[in-house]
């Protein structure tokens, strides 16, 4: 009988739908594996407009990463920010925590908004990537009703409660389209001095149509249901500048106290660690098989990767692409280390895409055939929920925070402010030492 | 028939039970009344602390004013800061909006916690009073978790792992016990570097035992329960110091990266506003009746106020006396604007106290009768749940926002993070004008 093999060690950076895919397809391996990330839970994205729109609380769509893994016994889980990684040395370094040796490194940082060289606008405009980015949405959107109900002055008014989403992409159009939900029914009875319901939802999109990615028959459809829910759409025009008081949308000024920044995302700074190709948003060129050229050993994946489509397009930035590479390349590894043949070529399974326009519209395109309206809308919901139920049985979940009140149960595990929580000054010295 | 009379303008400082009872007591008074708070929401501070310690969403034990009071068609709810109040002129004054008229005054503001002087302190230790407290609580809890596994410094560990409470009363002791089981039960096991349950908790009161209101012999069975769980209880040691790195205790240097004071209250400063005689805590000197001396159109109730419950003591500082005040001055200015005659002196009808420690230990003092374990437990879990859903069916809200995901309901409409949140500068200035 021979000697057992040495066991591997892999690092995942990132907690997204690629990294935990990775961990999952890795459950068994003959590998250690540390999964880094800068926040302490995993988040589902799909539904994070819903905290932003305070439809759902934060712990409604994010869980504790470790509690997750917590049957995981080779997999260590790390609250940590990575710095950079040496390919060459094969280490990742991490900011204020000892540095990450590794045999395989498999990144999947994801993605940020990028405010195309205008970085000054970040200061006005709120983007929506992480439940921190989610809960200062909310407490903008809900800060201006109140201050409008208080401030009566008609100008400030209208400023308040004009709401611009820039970005007519499905994030773009999901948000616009609950916050017009919100002031028209949610809100509408609340206030005395004002009428929430004349609140001005704006949403601008500098190309020809939004939700460009479907077909147009469809298009029709999401048109007039945004239309219906008093959504104004500007098309063909570009916003040229954004400031406290509102933005400059192509030659027009308009007057908003909230401007939502859903338009462009690049990659996260991975391939500048590993001086790896990137393509236009940043994303690391990788390999037929998920790898970065000349680097067997480093996987790139979802957001953070760009992966070659054919005809020169790389695959969209979606949780499917994340979660389907994140597994392809997690048993590819344990292949690998067991020395058993690797799979091929990574291919792309299309499911399906579909954007919601407020509560009750949707449009749904399988190829095949395309849905719009109720039946749209419930294959929405039915997919999602699926998706939640395939990482953690969520209904089940749910049911049980709702009685944690009784129970004690801990549903609420989350850092929703970690960004904003500096360590303390002896744990960062030391921590380089 | 005689001409109707005009409506009176009662101003009603303060969202907590004080108010809310006020407000309801008020219905159908021929007055217009405006309910003026800093945050946006009704805050049910009894399970506060299971927000800090992850137990709870905020979304869980918060709701905003405005949807509970919705069907109130003559109350406007504000949110806003209250600057001063100009009893002469009778007038109150808001940061950042304009003036509030009144002929009658309810300041139901309650109280802060206070360092003894020591303001300084406040920079290390967190107190729990507001929604913000308990998530920063429950940001440095996790965190000090997070931290300790990735550091690989035993000295930090112990440090990071040691949490210190300092005040024996009833927050105090739930905080503690409720940490202890953060540490004992629900993380134990999701730790791969450090063990969860070698956390030291420690418990510190100047005086000679906990829960000092209750008697004797419920503390027995109080002490037994905080050593069951692991809690380290320190008396008659007071606090000297307190840094960054932890805290002296008498003459003890306790090396601790969390401390969570749950010490002195003093009453918010509604006394400075109006010149009024204040107790020893700042508490506003009330009559009888709960109006302030020299001015029968102000009246005082909850934390704010020091009500004499004879023997030269004041009311404690309990969500039922603050109920029950507010519930006596709103049916004592319904019968004044009425022309009726008004309810003789404010009597507290006190229905016993509880504390809870850890998941499954409570006392209860009911004054004929005392219990103590699970009977009590039941008796805390059952009151809780009454007085939850005295003020909005909450169990049925429960359910509500579990389906929340199916429903797109608004559970969470809480601006926990307004304290941070800054009004935009046009709006400040103007609102000056």
């Amino acid at each position: 009988m021979p000697s057992p093999l040495p066991r591997k060690r892999i690092v995942i950076v990132g907690a997204g739908f690629g990294g935990m895919a990775a961990v999952k397809a890795l459950k068994g391996a003959n590998a250690d594996i540390t999964l880094v990330d800068r926040t302490n839970h995993h988040l589902f994205q799909p539904l994070l407009y819903q905290v932003a729109t305070a439809a759902l609380s934060p712990a409604d769509i994010a869980t504790a990463t470790r509690a997750l893994l917590r049957r995981y016994k080779h997999t260590t889980v790390l609250m940590a920010e990575v710095e950079s990684a040496d390919a060459d040395r094969r280490i990742v370094h991490l900011a204020d925590a000892p540095d990450l040796p590794y045999d395989y490194l498999i990144l999947a940082t994801g993605a940020a908004y990028s405010f195309f060289g205008h970085d000054e606008w970040a200061k006005h405009a709120q983007v929506l990537k992480t439940l921190t980015d989610a809960l200062s949405i909310r407490e903008r959107l809900l800060s201006a009703f109140e201050w409008a109900e208080e401030c009566g002055n008609p100008d400030m008014i209208r400023r308040l409660l004009t709401f611009v989403v820039v970005g007519g992409g499905p994030t773009g159009v999901e948000m616009a389209g609950t916050i017009a939900e919100l002031a028209r029914s949610t809100l509408a009875w609340d206030f005395k001095n004002i009428d929430p319901r004349s609140a001005r939802i704006v949403l601008c999109e500098a190309g020809s149509r939004v939700l460009s990615a479907f077909p147009q028959k469809l298009l029709d459809y999401a048109a007039a249901a945004l239309n219906k829910l008093g959504v104004e759409v500007h098309l063909n025009e570009a916003v040229n500048e954004i400031d406290a008081n509102g933005l400059l949308l192509g030659e027009t000024r308009i007057e908003a106290a909230n401007v939502i920044w859903c338009a462009g995302t690049e990659a996260r700074p991975a391939a500048d660690w590993l001086g790896a190709n990137a393509a236009r948003n940043r994303g690391v060129k990788t390999a037929p098989n998920c790898s970065v050229p000349g680097h067997p050993e480093i996987f790139a994946i979802g957001d953070v990767a760009s992966f070659d489509a054919g005809e020169g397009a790389a695959l969209p930035g979606l949780a499917p692409v994340a979660k389907q590479q994140g597994d392809y390349v997690g048993r590819l590894l344990k292949a690998r280390i067991a020395g058993q043949p690797e799979p091929g070529a990574f291919r792309y399974k299309d499911l399906g895409t579909m954007a919601i326009i407020g509560r009750s519209h949707a449009i749904a395109d399988f190829g095949r055939f395309t849905l719009t309206g109720f039946p749209a809308w419930l294959a929405w919901s039915l997919v999602h929920l699926m998706l939640l139920v395939d990482f953690r049985s969520r209904v089940v979940v749910y049911v049980n925070w709702s009685w944690a009140f009784f129970t004690y149960g801990r549903g609420a595990r989350l850092l929703t402010g970690v960004a904003r929580l500096k360590r303390p000054q002896w744990l960062r010295i030391s921590a380089q030492e």
